[in-house]
C-alpha cells in the first residue's frame, strides 16, 4: 500500500490501472486517508491524489464522499463469513473472539470509529449500520452456526439455541471496549468463555 | 416542576429561595432545557430564567454549563444505592433490569445520551464516566450482592461469583439499545434472564 500515500507530481500523468485495481488503489487510499486526516480531512481531491489518479475516476465510482468512505470500510474489514470448526466449542468461540477483535481494532475497525466520531448524525445511522451489518450481525450468525454444531455433538445443551444467548459475546466485547474503554487480551478471552460462555452452553455431564 | 417552565417576566424579582430548594430549582431547569434545547442550545442565562432566578445564583454554585448539566443528571437518575431482596436471583434481577432500563430511558437518561451526541469528545468523557459510575458500575455491584446472597442460598453455584458474569446484564442492554436501537420490553428481560442469566447462574438440581 505504499504507492497510495504517494501524491502526484505536477505534470505527472496518472498512472494507468482500469477496474478492480484502480478501484482497490481508490479504496486504500480512502483508508490511509481517514487514518491520518479523518473524516472530516477527508476529500475526494486528497483521495484521487493518493491513488495517482484523477478526481474524475474517483466520482465515477463513488458520488460522495460518504459512499467511498463506506465502501472503503466495508472492503478492509475481517470476514466473517465462515465459522471456525475446530471440534470443540470453546476453542471455536476462541477464535471467534479473535477475529471480532481483529474487526473492531484493526485499521478498518479504528478508522470506522472515529468516522463515528467525527460525522453528523445523519450519517453517523450509516456507519453505524456498517457496523452492525457488517461485524455484529455476522458474528452472531457466526456463534449460532458454534453453538448448533455443539449441540448435534452432544456437546451444547439443546436450549441454548437462542438469539439471546448468541449475542452474549459481541455485547460483552462492546461493553468493556465503551465502558471499561480496554482493548481485549487473550487472557480476557478466556475469562469470557471459561466463566460465562462455557457454564451457560455446556450440557450436563451425563 | 411547573415553575421551572415559567421565565422571568421583566422587572418581576426572583423568587426568594435558598439552598437546597433553590438548589433543586436550578437543576430541574437546566433538565428543562436538555429537554428541550438540546446541550448546545442550553444557556446559563437560560437556565436561570426557567428557575426564576438571577444568572448570578446558578454561576455561584457552578461555575460552567458542563458542571451544571452533570449534576442535573447526576441528581435525577434513578438510584441504584441498594439491591433487591425478594426472595429468588429471578426476581431480584427482573427488577434490576428495571431499575436498569428506567436509568437509560427515563427523562434524565435520554437527556444523558442526547448529550453524549451533542457534546465534543473532551466532555463526552466527563458524561461518558457519569453513565458508567452514575449506572453501569452500580448495577454490576448490585448484581454481584444478588448472585452472592443466591450463592449462601444454595441457589447459585458458586463458580457464578466473577466480575464477568456481573457485566453480562448491563452488556446486553446496552447492546440491544445501540445495535437493535431497541428499547427493552419486560418479554425481553423474561427471555434474558430464563435463557441466559439462570443457565449462566443456578446451581444444578441435587
Amino acid at each position: 500500500m505504499a504507492t497510495s500515500r504517494l501524491t502526484v507530481e505536477a505534470g505527472q500523468p496518472p498512472l494507468r490501472r482500469r477496474g478492480a485495481v484502480l478501484e482497490r488503489a481508490i479504496l486504500d487510499a480512502a483508508l490511509d486517508q481517514l487514518n491520518t486526516v479523518g473524516f472530516n480531512g477527508l476529500t475526494m481531491e486528497g483521495v484521487a491524489a493518493g491513488a495517482q489518479t484523477g478526481k474524475a475516476a474517483v466520482y465515477r465510482r463513488w458520488p460522495s464522499k460518504e459512499d467511498l468512505v463506506a465502501d472503503a470500510l466495508r472492503a478492509a474489514l475481517p470476514s466473517l463469513a465462515h465459522a471456525p470448526d475446530l471440534g470443540s466449542v470453546r476453542e471455536d468461540l476462541f477464535e471467534l473472539c479473535r477475529t471480532l477483535r481483529e474487526a473492531m481494532y484493526s485499521r478498518p475497525g479504528t478508522a470506522l470509529r472515529s468516522v463515528l466520531h467525527e460525522c453528523d448524525q445523519a450519517e453517523a445511522e450509516r456507519f453505524h449500520e456498517l457496523i452492525t451489518e457488517g461485524v455484529m450481525r455476522p458474528t452472531e450468525e457466526r456463534i449460532k452456526e458454534v453453538v448448533r454444531r455443539g449441540i448435534k455433538r452432544g456437546e451444547v445443551r439443546p436450549g441454548a439455541d437462542h438469539t439471546f444467548v448468541y449475542e452474549v459475546i459481541p455485547a460483552m466485547m462492546m461493553y468493556r471496549a465503551k465502558v471499561c474503554g480496554s482493548e481485549w487480551a487473550d487472557p480476557d478471552f478466556e475469562q469470557m468463555v471459561d466463566r460465562v460462555m462455557l457454564p451457560l452452553l455446556l450440557a450436563p455431564a451425563p
